[in-house]
């Protein structure tokens, strides 16, 4: 057993598809240069001891401790399922530090829990692969979030951009996004992620003759938007991102607030913007030239609560230090 | 011949399905109580004398002069057409007033050319029908807007409601609007109706696979729309005009300004709103429970232009007065 190993995980935007993804339509999520970084050294407490530098927050778990309702737990499932996986049994001390922003739709507690398995699998010795990693990370992820749709740990894990599909799963995406950096503002706005998707499949359960074909546009469009990736004709990106956003304005995800860093950030330059994640407050995310990143930036920032500039990252899980 | 007539007719607002009627799908449009009047006397100056308040201009034709650079001219048309079909060429005095905002999407040179063609015909008893009354109007507005859809001289000749889609004409909705008023707000930022309609139809056209079955969708939302007319469930009409302003925000007419005055009048309690006509500046459209009219009103003054209160009018063209 090694006796230190940093691991980090990047979190991730989703830039088609949020919502229409629900009912089996195409969505594509790309990594992004804000990262998780997970440290994970063994002790002789017999214990997990979990600490997170951005919830301030430090708490025990006994080695087969079950507490549900802590935020820290999900990460105690992910070192759990790793120790079970080498066949050991050891207390660990977990230190978590974040770019990311929590509750964002970010995949913040994803990238967490990737770096977790990755860092402790590595501590391990246990040489898991990619795919064992994102999987394991999965099933921790479940223990908060429900049934989530596996976008997360898998564009954590892995990087880059991905097109997923509830039915036939993820398609990596071959693309280069030196050319652009994205931008992430933040309305302040809390949001209401089961809300919000209960609201919407209500109001499509109720007029489907709009609703389907509707769904059926935001799928093509994320198809569509995929080849474009892939072309690197990000200009063509940006305004498919603007007629995305006008379809989660249609599904009823939208606020004034939203709408104002959207327009704010087309008008400084930016190739596209639209809300991204569930909506109804949380981010908004514009794509911009490199070169015009700046200057989106600095408008957003007069208004925002917060602005995010990063790049679209290629890199997934790593291992950034090993004792 | 009478000595002196006096008709008017009402504007009009288009609720559902603006742009994506250019594509053969279904739009409702309704009368408001906004109102054209115009005063027509015969005169002996052989001369058609023609004074707008409106636009604070007064011109004089020959009976048989062309002159299609002048925004009075299609008011000669009008007049000239009604002339013709009684078989009399007589000079006349036309008046014109008009409650309704000019070039703003509402009707407000077809709800001219009505009035004059029911103002002539009465003043020369021809005794015109509604049908012939529409008819000749549209002909005049082929003078000053190429080719009309025909919503707008419909409309205001037969008031109330009406579904319309290019490949099967009108059908006059039968409803009650009592329990609603209209709210029309307006950006004060100008228009450019032909430029947007172009550039609508060129992103419908690089990616037909996201914005046919778009369209589609827009189509069945106007189609669900007039049967919840229909049935008085205007709470329901609200939530699709809501729907219908996001696939207007994704085809990319709406602009910061429209989203400002939609998301104030939802907030002040519209049952729905969104931009009417060819948007990207112009008018925003709020439906409201009459009670709660005053509210959205006054929260709309604060931010817009122009705020306009009014009805939905059963009423269509009328003679107001004869002597």
């Amino acid at each position: 057993m090694l006796s230190e190993v940093v691991a980090s995980a990047p979190g991730k935007v989703i830039l088609f598809g949020e919502h229409f993804v629900v009912e089996d339509q195409p969505a594509i999520a790309v990594a992004i240069s804000k990262r998780a970084r997970v440290r994970v050294k063994p002790n002789d407490s017999g214990k997990y001891c979990i600490y997170s530098r951005e919830l301030d927050l430090s708490e025990e778990f006994g080695l087969h401790e079950s507490r549900k309702q802590s935020p820290l737990y999900p990460i105690v499932v992910a070192a759990r399922a790793v120790e079970n996986r080498a066949g050991v049994e050891v207390g660990l001390d977990i230190y978590i530090e974040s770019e990311i922003p929590p509750s964002a739709g970010m995949g913040s507690s994803a990238a967490v829990a990737v770096a977790t398995v990755a860092a402790t699998s590595e501590l391990l010795e246990l040489n898991l692969g990619k795919e064992d990693i994102s999987n394991i990370a999965y099933r921790a992820e479940t223990i908060v979030h429900g049934k989530p749709s596996g976008i997360d740990n898998t564009i954590s894990t892995f990087g880059g951009a991905i097109a997923f599909r509830k039915s036939e799963g993820f398609l990596q995406l071959e693309a280069d996004f030196k050319p652009v950096k994205i931008v992430l503002a933040d309305t302040g706005v809390p949001r209401n992620t089961g809300e919000l998707v209960r609201r919407v499949l209500s109001l499509k359960e109720k007029y489907p003759q709009i609703f389907d074909p509707l769904y059926y546009a935001a799928g093509r469009l994320a198809v569509e938007a995929a080849k474009l990736i892939e072309r690197g004709e990000f200009e063509e990106v940006g305004r498919l991102m603007n007629v995305n956003h006008g379809l989660l304005s249609a599904i009823g995800v939208s606020i004034l607030e939203l709408e104002h860093l959207v327009y704010t950030a087309r008008r400084a330059g930016a190739l596209g913007a639209k809300l991204t994640g569930a909506g109804g407050g949380g981010f908004m995310v514009a794509l911009c030239r490199k070169e015009d990143t700046d200057k989106v930036a600095r408008e957003l920032e007069k208004i925002a609560k917060r602005v995010i500039v990063g790049e679209i990252s290629e890199e997934g899980v790593k291992i950034e230090k090993k004792v």
